[in-house]
């Protein structure tokens, strides 16, 4: 790798900076293949674990029976083994995504599936509003994949007067978020308990993601998108966005944020 | 909405700027659905070609018989009808993605499939590395959505000599360049005869994406990933990253860029 200075421009700063890891990631439940996303090859177990909650595949870890990583040539394999009951919703929910000629859903069924139902959000905590500008600023001391790459996404989990309490990162903004599912559920952590801090923007996916796990509150250093505000506050989460230099947008909930 | 300004921050800057938008939209092959994405809804019509075309469901423009749209109150249908070969194949297509049980595939070849093949890139033309590290600047004319919410990706193709000739703009980076794809293929453009600028990071599906429909150099205003930067060097494309102020690096392909 070469770092190219164009005629005309003032100087080279020097040679390029470590890309961000990049491989597949096969989530596999008891033998069939939910998804395979590319993902950094870090805290896997946490991804894999962390998709299966926020994807609803996963009522809590108590269904969880054993989680092994199987590395191959082409990436790596999250076999997760569940308990019957959830292993019974994962067999119905693949059956429901075939339809009667080994096709798709048609186009109406599709769109109703993605405006699937959220759980009532619960009460959380009152984040100060001066700590949810600040949010991001603590998140980045918990991002040495960034530092190393300036390249990498951050999801972090902020307790009130205890600041970030638990960070994961990934290149993939869905996948930071998941991994960090994973690793609060293997800590016993309460998601209501705390905030989702994002480097990231708000996109519906990810408010979907924090209220299937139970997190209601989001602060993040970037913007939302209409759908995802919207969904938010239909939802009861308070989200908090462009959340840096000390000012921050309360779009949903600011009943959370105290002197919102 | 409102804008906070945390006790100590200098100075509120006013009001906050609009949310980018975000809906769904279903692409729907011949009355079965291929996937239902959350994109920005604008050139919809560009989007669900130009994801038939990145996603290999097509081959052409020739196998499309018709695009039509259709509003619902949970988004909208974009409705494709193929050609007889290219509806077959669609069909193949989705037989496969079914295992003997009604499950998904077994890990190991749910990661083989992440691997696809992608075509011989084409010669391509000659970017001098001026106008290589220049690109993403001369793509910022052509953001009206990022100029309003500051939140929006771009993807761009640049022509030698010419500038921008194309743009669209998206909330997600994988839907702006599906777009372009499908507005390059109605516009008659041959893909080999430019380069695609993004503002956006590099990860792999970004580099299959535009393999799969022959632009053969891409130019990204931010990093790339280590698994993309060797998928394009494997396949013979050039790929230049972290293009601004005068500066980019070639991580990719370095034949293409004069100079570099």
């Amino acid at each position: 790798m070469t770092l190219h200075t164009a005629p005309g421009a003032a100087r080279s700063v020097g040679g390029g900076r470590a890309l961000v890891r990049e491989a597949p990631v096969a989530i596999v439940c008891n033998g069939a293949t939910l998804g395979v996303m590319m993902a950094t090859p870090a805290d896997l177990e946490d991804f894999a674990l962390g998709f299966a909650l926020t994807e609803g595949v996963l009522a809590g870890l108590d269904e969880l029976r054993e989680i092994e990583l199987v590395d191959h040539a082409a990436g790596t394999e999250a076999r997760l083994w569940l308990a019957p009951a959830a292993a019974a919703r994962v067999a119905e929910r693949q059956r429901s995504l075939i339809g009667p000629v080994g096709c798709g859903l048609c186009g109406i069924d599709s769109l109703a599936k993605v405006a699937r139902k959220l759980p009532p959000a619960p009460p959380g905590v009152v984040l100060p509003l001066a700590e949810a500008c600040a949010a991001p600023d603590l998140l980045r001391a918990h991002q040495p994949e960034h530092d190393r790459t300036r390249a990498a996404h951050a999801a972090g989990f902020l307790v009130p007067g205890r600041g970030i309490v638990l960070a994961r990162e990934d290149v993939g903004r869905h996948n930071a978020l998941d991994k960090l599912a994973g690793a609060l559920a293997r800590a016993g952590t309460d998601p209501a308990g705390g905030v989702l801090v994002l480097t990231s923007r708000v996109s519906t996916e990810m408010v979907q993601k924090a209220a299937s796990i139970g997190i209601p509150t989001i602060v993040a250093v970037s913007a939302a998108t209409d759908y995802a505000a919207r969904l938010a506050a239909d939802s009861g989460l308070t989200l908090v966005t462009r959340a840096r230099a000390g000012r921050c947008e309360v779009l949903a909930g600011p009943e959370r944020i105290a002197g919102a």
